[in-house]
């Protein structure tokens, strides 16, 4: 997605050779006009797909899915990384280790809100290591629902997130691969795709 | 705004006189349709009122406010729960107590994305003690921007938090005002507003 892309390297910062800083258009300050922009690439994408559901997890992946989710007309259900006191109910929970804060969270949706018979659209800011998105995929196997694909704002094509998800036979569709970020730079994969 | 209200009384549950569980469309689960139109409603009421940006608090107050800041044509900022890796720079931060978790929580925001010049709507998805409102309104404040008004989507009158921001000056614009909980059954404040 071009619009992207022109913005991860006008805005984005990049940290260091793994970390890139999107705050502001896609974390902290968020683009509300570029999440539609990419919702509707989303929806576009999957539209014929059946999709009854979009899941994300809490909070940075919230702003895409959400804008996907209307796009489509379903629901959205936003995985929590905290169990609120109001979620009393049986939860689906999955573990989930980030690379980058080094540590594993825990990720719950209620059991209620997913059915065998959805078929669910995965939405997720960032891909690298793939523990986020897999985590969404393990709890939607567990609810006998099905899988309809993987939607990522960025992958860091360069970790093995990508490669890990689709060897397991999910369609992924990132609107940003990164190849590399050596020498401060972001390096697209070259390829012509979702523009 | 009659369609939240009926969403309250179909599909929330009391679960105390002090707990509404509405996570089939504002929080766990998210009604996309709905979101889009209370931001059309916030964003109308505060059109004409010079907003440059919408500020809001991780992560349930993401969904109407990303709909607001889309519909006002400005960007959304996220006050982070948890200081990211990638938020290295000087911040703005806030205490903010939650009576329902019982725990202090610091928020933050980065100094580079509040200035002098912005005029700020601050959404939230519930108010009840108001102490995460005030905190949003005291990062504005440190930043020198001011503080347009507060759009809350549900706002539990029995409880202090509108009378706390209303007699410090703030406009509050609430959604849906809940008079009280008792007999679990849901009772609104009784006036024509905002409809």
């Amino acid at each position: 997605m071009r619009e992207l892309m022109k913005k991860i390297v006008e805005e984005g910062k990049v940290l260091s050779e793994h970390v890139l800083k999107v705050d502001r258009f896609l974390n902290h300050q968020v683009d509300p006009q570029l999440m539609k922009k990419i919702g509707e690439t989303f929806a576009n994408a999957f539209r014929h797909e059946g999709i009854t559901k979009v899941l994300t997890l809490e909070s940075s992946g919230i702003s895409p899915a959400l804008m996907t989710a209307y796009e489509l007309g379903v629901p959205l259900l936003v995985a929590r990384k905290r169990k609120p006191v109001t979620l009393s109910e049986d939860v689906y929970t999955a573990k989930v280790y980030s690379f980058t804060k080094q540590e594993e969270t825990e990720i719950f949706v209620s059991q209620s809100l997913l059915r065998r018979q959805d078929h669910v659209l995965i939405i997720d800011d960032f891909l690298a290591n793939g523990q986020a998105a897999l985590g969404l995929t393990n709890i939607v196997q567990q609810s006998g629902a099905s899988v309809a694909g993987i939607g990522i704002v960025i992958e860091k094509a360069f970790q093995d997130g990508g490669q890990l998800l689709r060897s397991r036979g999910f369609r992924v569709m990132s609107l940003a691969r990164i190849a590399s970020m050596r020498d401060g730079k972001v390096q697209f994969v070259k390829e012509v795709m979702y523009q």
